[in-house]
This record gives structure tokens, sequence and C-alpha cells, in this order.
């Protein structure tokens, strides 16, 4: 079946969930105000299913292909993205000065999920330009700035980010990458980097690579590493496009998934170095880096809710015509609908709550960036700074893993007809695969989380997460409908079994390192379970409240079932993830032999 | 890297946690004495390591092709499969009386995992034709054995099942495949069947396929179906090949994954109709099915285990090599090898220790089907018998869960090198995951342990399984060595939560069976977690003995820790199971209305 943007979920989850009631309220949201959030959404949901969403299993029959150093996407992909252009997606959080539009992130964030449930592969590529004019916007020099951003927040031009080399991977501090000051002020890069999305298309006329390398003087390790413009065709000073630059797609991969999205091996300086502008200052690229990292990751996290709702979307509609079997209670000889079946009724809510669950925490996160820029004043935005730390690596971990884990689950819900490829489920499973991988990986995530963020205020910042889990909690319990069910004891368990586990990680920092470390990635899951319960326990509320004053929509009852099944049958999970955090450890160092013999 | 058969941990699993030592003990493997089976598994091994092993990336990039109607597999294969038969593998649990070996289901049970390991898409041809062997030899008659059994027992011929058609799938009750009686005695076959695996090939000179379908008198539903033997090519009385028979495949599937295994749609019956001979009673043919299915099952939940130790395998020796960062602790400059970081480490060791709890739970469930023939008295065989009914499904759907599970961590080890092709570790995802969907989908596994086996003998059976395990863990708590950690707490709490969960699900079998079908698939995960658990605890019992006695082999130790590892971090999921079991159903149904909508 074709994708249908979940325009009301989304708009519902960023109202009652997420902040865009209080911010339009006091006055952070000024710009989503007047129903501008919800027309944006519907324009944006009407160019995902016309134009992106039915070249999806193409791009994955017919990838990019490499041909003399020049990449081909997808037949219809060229024509696709000029549409992009022109519609003006590109630019939604852009800065005004260079012709974005400045809007929020939580705005944009939504508009992620919904260009990426369509067509991942695909839309990798305006999200990896995203990153770039992020890089550009807050590190580069005026001059680079007026040559370049313009282009790409347009989308004219795309970006690209280049870090790892075969031996530097989630260890950037280990890259070869050379570059030479030349007497003109500029540099020339000479390496090699794989794994660049998009590195090489036919797209855009110039794609603008941000590249991460090491100048002769430079310290080892990740102090030595700056940040490069280098872009495919040089730039003259009046904006036209001048000589190729000596930067090559030499190579591309072939994948488990994504297949419409060219993964290049990038070769730079063989024939006497790629021209490149510094970005930030020298040694201090990851740094730069990294700004546009956070980002990045939230937005990796959102391809995880995507592919989850575009997989729960085909498998429910397979669940309504597929008849199997006579379920308990339908009356006559007829097959019933498999939806009917209990078990797969299970496997359908699972999937529908996981993928709620996820997106509340990606746009809380991305409200959480928004409030750190636009607060009124210099406390909440530090407060809502350290916030979006703190849940960044939970956004991307946790979304990403229920994105392959929902995506499976699809498949199961199909039978047989889910391992066939022409019925797309498997598709769904192998491009979100890819999700818990690149950005960070999902363990690279649950070490950030435990390592750098628990700390954020000397613990203040978890604190102040946990705290205001427990006011949503106390409000449940206040209300407890009878739709509730036991939404209350399960998030209230799950909750107290997060302050525990935080407490034993915030101890084992200063005492035992390796044990916090150990159990960093069942620490995450269980920050999220509490996380999501508690944010869909938010919007349960919510739709209780409107319920209760008339309104009669059924999603809101649809919504409050949801918030259920995530706290009975997945929060509920919630103790058995604090005991291998806090009990956990010693089996894991205990391992190191038995992996060693 | 290449595959080594673990002959060490399979053997340990069979003699320590799966009845070997009581076997040989008590009379009943008196044909796996004096190191027979070691022997057998160590050749078997070599066959696994050297011939198919190697297959098996080309099974993925060059899969069976079909043109004009015959089946073309991989290059290499035909050859393999004619060393396969020379070797006798084909043989060993068939019977004496037509040139088997008539060994135990324990050791065909772990030369299963030895071939799948190697080349799961390559070993399923003879999986298929153990069945057919199996539901031939319990129910044709006996002019169809003479004539048949032979062959297929030293697979010069192989056999296939054929159930499925497009309406009818997990449901076969409508099944519309037409068979008429001939005037001699024989059948006219019309109809298609899709899913065949291996229902056309190039590996032996005779395919026979078994297939299901309705007399013209036939009730409707499942009591109205018959089994026929429908053979490719005809077999003259000399037992010389005859005339094509008019049985041909149309198509191939186009699989995500088992490339090398062609999954044929077959139509029979276009030209005349295709001759076929009834295999047992007319309308029982559902039951014979049954027969064969039951261990069909058990192979394929071995499948899983299969590619669990696989990948787990690719994993770790990459770990082993592959260097990034510094893990604390690690002196000097130089990165570590990511096996020193405590993150990395635990997705190993929950692969190691997934993967030996579904090894135990397949060896201990081939056990107890040994029992209920070769146990000495009825009444042992009986018990046996329920208790290899009771262990099948979960034997199936667990270990074909946790193969996928395994296998995706095992791609994420890899980091960015386990999403590209050529690494292999994205092909044992591939794999795996049909193994949770055919031979009954693991929904079905649960339904049916929780429907059918749970009230075997009253709930007796569980019971009784219950007990066995409660009898492990009392002796845990004795002997409670330093290195068992937390093992015996937390596998009592298991075992609590699978009593609780079961005396819960007995009683909503008889009050509210929509109930126990909503929690039948977290029932079945308890179920395997407490069993799985105890089994390793077993294990790690008899290791601790052994060394005790002086046994210096440091692999002791290491089971001990996976034991460990099992109960601390994911035995201690069974009280969140336990608690979608019982407090979960109600949001299962409740979410009928939030998908309807």
């Amino acid at each position: 079946m074709s994708y249908r943007a979940p325009i009301s979920d989304i708009l519902f989850a960023m109202t009652h969930e997420a902040g865009l009631a209080e911010g339009l309220s006091d006055g952070v949201y000024t710009d989503l105000g007047d129903g501008f959030a919800e027309a944006t959404l519907l324009e944006a949901g009407k160019f995902a299913e016309n134009i992106l969403a039915p070249l999806n299993r193409l791009g994955d029959k017919e990838p990019a292909k490499l041909d003399a150093g020049r990449v081909k996407t997808t037949p219809g992909w060229p024509a696709a993205y000029k549409q992009w252009t022109a519609g003006g997606w590109n630019a939604i959080t852009a800065p005004l000065e260079y012709g974005g539009m400045g809007l929020p992130a939580l705005l944009n964030t939504a508009c992620i999920e919904i260009w990426n449930a369509a067509n991942m592969a695909f839309s990798l590529c305006p999200l990896l330009t995203l990153g770039a004019i992020e890089a550009a916007h807050s590190h580069a020099s005026e001059a680079l700035k007026s040559r370049y951003l313009a282009k790409l927040v347009s989308g004219e031009w795309t970006g690209t980010m280049n870090l790892t080399e075969p031996q530097a991977g989630s260890d950037l501090g280990a890259l070869r990458t050379k570059a030479e000051r030349q007497a003109d002020g500029a540099y020339k890069i000479f390496g090699s980097k794989i794994f660049i999305t998009y590195g090489e298309h036919d797209l855009a006329e110039n794609i603008i690579h941000f590249v991460l390398a090491r100048l002769p003087d430079a310290p080892a390790g990740t102090r030595g590493i700056s940040l490069f413009l280098v872009p495919k065709f040089l730039v003259e000073s009046d904006g036209s496009l001048g000589a190729r630059n000596d930067v090559h797609c030499v190579s591309l991969e072939h994948k488990l998934g994504i297949h419409g999205s060219p993964t290049c091996t990038m070769v730079y300086g063989e024939h006497g170095g790629a021209t490149a502008y510094l970005v930030g200052e020298q040694h201090k690229g990851l740094a730069c880096m990294f700004t546009m990292m956070n980002n990045a990751r939230l937005n990796v996290g959102v391809q995880g809710v995507a592919i989850a709702e575009r997989a729960f979307q085909q498998a429910l509609s397979y669940a309504k015509e597929r008849r199997q079997g006579r379920a308990a209670g339908d009356a006559g000889e007829a097959m019933s609908v498999i939806l009917r079946h209990p078990d797969v009724r299970r496997m359908l809510m699972t999937m529908k709550a996981l993928t709620a669950a996820a997106r509340a925490i990606c746009l809380m996160t991305a409200n959480a960036i928004d409030r750190s820029h636009r607060a009124k004043d210099a406390g909440e935005c530090k407060a809502a700074a350290e916030r979006a730390s703190l849940l960044t690596p939970v956004a991307k971990a946790f979304s990403t893993d229920i994105g392959s884990e929902v995506a499976s689950l699809g498949i199961q819900v199909h039978g047989g007809m889910g391992y066939i490829e022409e019925t797309g489920a498997a598709q769904f499973l192998r491009d979100a695969r890819i999700a818990s991988i690149y950005e960070g990986t999902n363990g690279i995530q649950a070490i950030d989380l435990v390592h750098r963020k628990l700390g954020l205020s000397g613990g203040g910042a978890v604190k102040r997460e946990i705290d205001d889990m427990r006011k949503v909690l106390e409000a449940l319990q206040k209300t407890n409908a009878e739709s509730f069910g036991e939404m209350a004891p399960r998030l209230i368990e799950a909750v107290a079994s997060l302050e525990r586990a935080t407490a034993f990680m915030l101890n084992a920092l200063q005492t035992h390192p390796e044990d916090a470390l150990a159990g960093a990635t069942p620490y995450l899951r269980l920050f999220a379970y509490a996380r999501g319960g508690s944010a869909l326990a938010r919007g349960a509320l919510a739709a209780h409240r409107l319920a209760s004053d008339g309104a009669t929509d059924p999603a809101l009852a649809a919504r409050i079932a949801t918030a259920r099944f995530f706290a009975e049958n997945i929060a509920s999970g919630a103790g058995g993830l604090e005991l291998s955090v806090v009990h956990g450890a010693g089996s894991v160092n205990a391992g190191a032999f038995a992996l060693a013999i």
C-alpha cells in the first residue's frame, strides 16, 4: 500500500506530548500559530505521498550506479529532487539571511519523519545538506558563508559529511587524511574517505563536502583534527561554477538497504590536491562536527520513527485484508481478517506503541532544541540545551532500534508474503537497519548518554527529566480513568526503576566506570521506556480531557489505548532492564574470558 | 571468516544439559556410546566446514535460477550435494530397513545445527527430504515405501512439502487443490501450490512431492484434506525412472534471504493431471502432515540456533581484530580491539548466551523425542512424548526469534562494515528471518503452546517441566559458587514468574480464552527464559563439578560465565513478560478499536 502521512498523530504528539501547546501559549512558537504547523504538515504530506513514496521501491530495485566517476541515481529521482527544492522544503529551519525560513526544529522534525517514511534513501540527501548548512552557518567565515550558504539552503547544491576512514570509524582520532596550507590561504586535501552518503550524484549541480583532516603540525588524536569545506566544483567570486575539484568517487558500496542512496568511497588529491577551505579554527574540527552531529543524530532517530510508521501502516493494511482462520467470536463460516486474531493485534499494537513513544521522544528533543535558542531567559535556555543534550542519544538509539524491531514485526504480520521482496515489508527492515549504525552506533549513543550526559549540571539535568515524568504520573494517578487500565502502576514502576538505575550509574561513574559502560545499553532502553511511556501518558491525559470536554474524534480513545498498551506491555520490561543495569555488569566483565578462549 | 563447527560446545550441551549422560547410563543411547557421538560430529564438522560453508556466500550472490521449467542451483551445489549423499549424511535417523542408520534425533539435531550454520539455504533441501521420509515411513503403504523410501533415505531423490496456496497459509482448511480418483487406484492432482522449497532443482534425479489436496467428496475445512505422493518422474516397478509427471515449477520467488534455496510456485495438472498416490487414509492428510511437521518444527528451530552460532563466530572474530578507541585499563597509545569495550562485550555475550540457551532447548526436545520411542516403559514413553510436544513450539519459536536477534546484533558489532553485503553479516540476518515464519509462524507456535500443549495430561506435562527446572535450581542454590553471581536468584524469579503465568494461562483457557491468546507470545518467551536459563544452569553445575574434580579446560569457566550472563541479563526480563501475560491482555483487546480506525 502507499504511504499516508499521519498528520493528526504527529500534530497531536507535537501539541500534547512535546510542548507545542506550551510554546504557543508562552510565545516560543509564535511562528507556528494560527494553524501554520498543520498547514505545513499537510503540504509536506502531499509531497511525500505523491512524489517521494512512489519512488521508494524503485530506488531499492534500481540503485544508484557509478559509471566513469559519475553517479546516476534511480530513474525519476533527479526530477523529484527538483520538485523538492522548488517546493522550498530544503529551507524550513535554515537561517533567514540565507533564504531559509528560520522555522523551529519541532516543525522540521515532523517533516523529516514524513519525508523519510515516504522514501528514506532519497531523504538522506537533504538530511546531509541540513548538517552542512548547520556546520557552515555556525563555524564558517563570512566569506565562505556568503559564497556557499544560500545555494545549500535552497538545495541547489547538496552537502556531505566526510568523517570515516577505514581505520577511523567510531574513533575519529585515528584519521589520516591530510590538509596542506597553500600560499593563498586555502588548503589542499589528500586522502580517502569511506561510507560517504551522497558523496557523488546527479541530483544537484554542485556538492559541498565537509571533510575532517589533519594539518601537518596537528597534535595526535582528536585534538588535531580540522574541518574543511571542499566543493566538487570550485565556486568563482561571482558565484558561478569553476573548475572541477580534485575529489572523486571511486566506488559505491553494495549495502543491505537504502540502495537508492549512493554510499561512496571518496578520494581527495590524487591529481595534485583537492582545494579546500578551513571551517572554524584549526584543530577544532571535531567540535565543529559535533555541533552538527547532535542535530543529525536526532534526525537519524527520526528516520527510525519514519520507517516504523511506514512498516506499521503497511502491516495494518495487510492485516485488515488478509483472511486466515476464524477468530473467537466471529460469526459465520468465512475466514476472519487476521487483525481479529489477538496475537496479530499484539504485534500491531507493539508496532504502533513503539512508534508513538519514539516519535514523542524525538519531538520532545526538537522542542528542547528550540527552547535552547528561543526561550526568554538564559537559565531556561541553558536548561533546555542540557535537556536536548540528554535526550538526543535516547532519541537516536531508541528510535532506530525500534525502527528495525517494528519493521521486523511488519514482516511477521505478513507471514510468508513478508519474506518476498515484492511485498515491500522486507525493504523496510533492510533500510531501517543502517540507522542503528550510522551517525554514531547505538552503543556509542548509550555511552554518550551515561558518560557525558548524566553528569550535566552534576546530575541536575537527568533529575529535572525524571521530575518531569513524575509530574505526568501524578496527574495520571489523579485522573485514573478506567480506560487507563494499569498505565499508572506500570509507569510508576518504570520511573522508579529509572531513578534507581540512574543513582547506580552516577555512583558507578565515580567508582567503577567499567560497570557504568557495561550497563549503558540497557540503561538507555530503560530511559526510553520511562520517558516514552510518560510522554504517551501525557498524551492520554490530554485525550481524556478533550473527550471529557465533548470531543468525539475516535482517535482520542485510540491514543489512550496505545499509551496503555505501551505501559502494560513494553514499559513493563523496565524492572528487568534495571536488574541488568544494576546487577548485570559482573557477568559482562566475567564474559571477558568466556569470549577470549 | 569461515565457519568452525563448535563440537565441544554442542557435545557439552548434549551431555550435561540435554540428557545424553543419562541416556548413556540408562541404556537409551547405547548407540551413542564409546565416543561415537563425538566422532560423528567431528566428521560432520569437517564436511560442513570444508564443503558447505565455502558455498554459502555464492548461494546468496548467485541464486537458483528458473529457465524453461528447469531450476539451476548455484554453481558448485550439485557437486556438493553428491558428496552429501556419498557421505551418508542424509540417512542418520532414517529407518534401518530402508538403508538408514536409525540413530537418535539427539545426534541428528546436533548435525542439523552444523549443516545449517555452514549453509542454511543448501541444508534446507535435506531437511525437507527428512520430513518426506518421515511422512512416507509413518503413513504410506508398503508398496509406496518399497518404491520410494530407499532413494529418499540415500538422498538420491529429494522430498518436498506442498501445503500452502495463496488463500491457504496458516489456515490449511482453505486449500483448494483437487485430487481425482483414477480407475487404477492412483489419483490425478490439479491445482497450484506456492512457497515450495526446492520444488524443482538439479541436485537430484527425482523429486518426491508430498501434496495436500481435496478429494471430490471431501468435507469442508481441515477434515477434508488428504495427503498424496507425487513424483516428478514416475517410477516404474523395477525402480527405474519413467515419464515426466504433470507437475511443473512456473516461477521462483525473489526473497529477502536464503537465495540459494529455490522457492517455487508449483502447478499440478495443467496437462491432464499429475499422477499421485494416496498416503495414509483419505481425509486424514492433515494428521499425517502433522506427524512430520512436529519434527520439522524442531529442525527449523535448530536453523535459528545455527545462524545465531554462525553470526556469533563472525562477530567475535571481527571484535578480536578490529581496533577502535582505547578501552579503560589498556596501556599504551594503540587502539584497543573492540572486544575490550564493555558494550561490545555485552553484545557478544548476549549473542553467545541466547545461542546457548536455544541450543539447549532444541537438544532437550530431541532428547524427549528419543525417549518417547526408546524409553523402557510405556509411562516414560508417554511422558517423554508429551514433553516433546510441549517443548517443540518453544524450540521452534524462541530459537528462530533469537536467530534473527543474534544476527542483527552481529551486524551491530561490525559497525558500518556490517551493513555492507560483502562482509556476510547481513546475509545471516536475511537468511535467519524466514525461520520465524515458515513451518508455522511463531505466533502459531505460541498459540499451539498455550492452546494445545499446556493442557496435556491436565496441565501435568507443564508441571513436570517446571518441577524439573526447580530441581536444577535447588542444586544451584546448594552449590552457589562465587562464579555463579546472581544466577540462582534470577532463575528462581524467572521460574516463579513462569509458574504464575502458567496458572494464569490454564485458568484463562477455561474462562477467557481471548486473554490466553493475547498473552501467548510473551508467555512462550518467558517459558524459554526459564527453561533455557535452567538448562544452562544445569550445564554450569556440571562445569563447576568437573572443574572441582580437577578438569582444567578453560571452556568450563566460560560455560559458567555464559549461564550467569543469561540469568542476569536475559532471564532477568522474566518479570516483565509475566506482567505482560497476566496484566497485558486488556490492552491487547483495547487495541482492537485503536487499530480499527
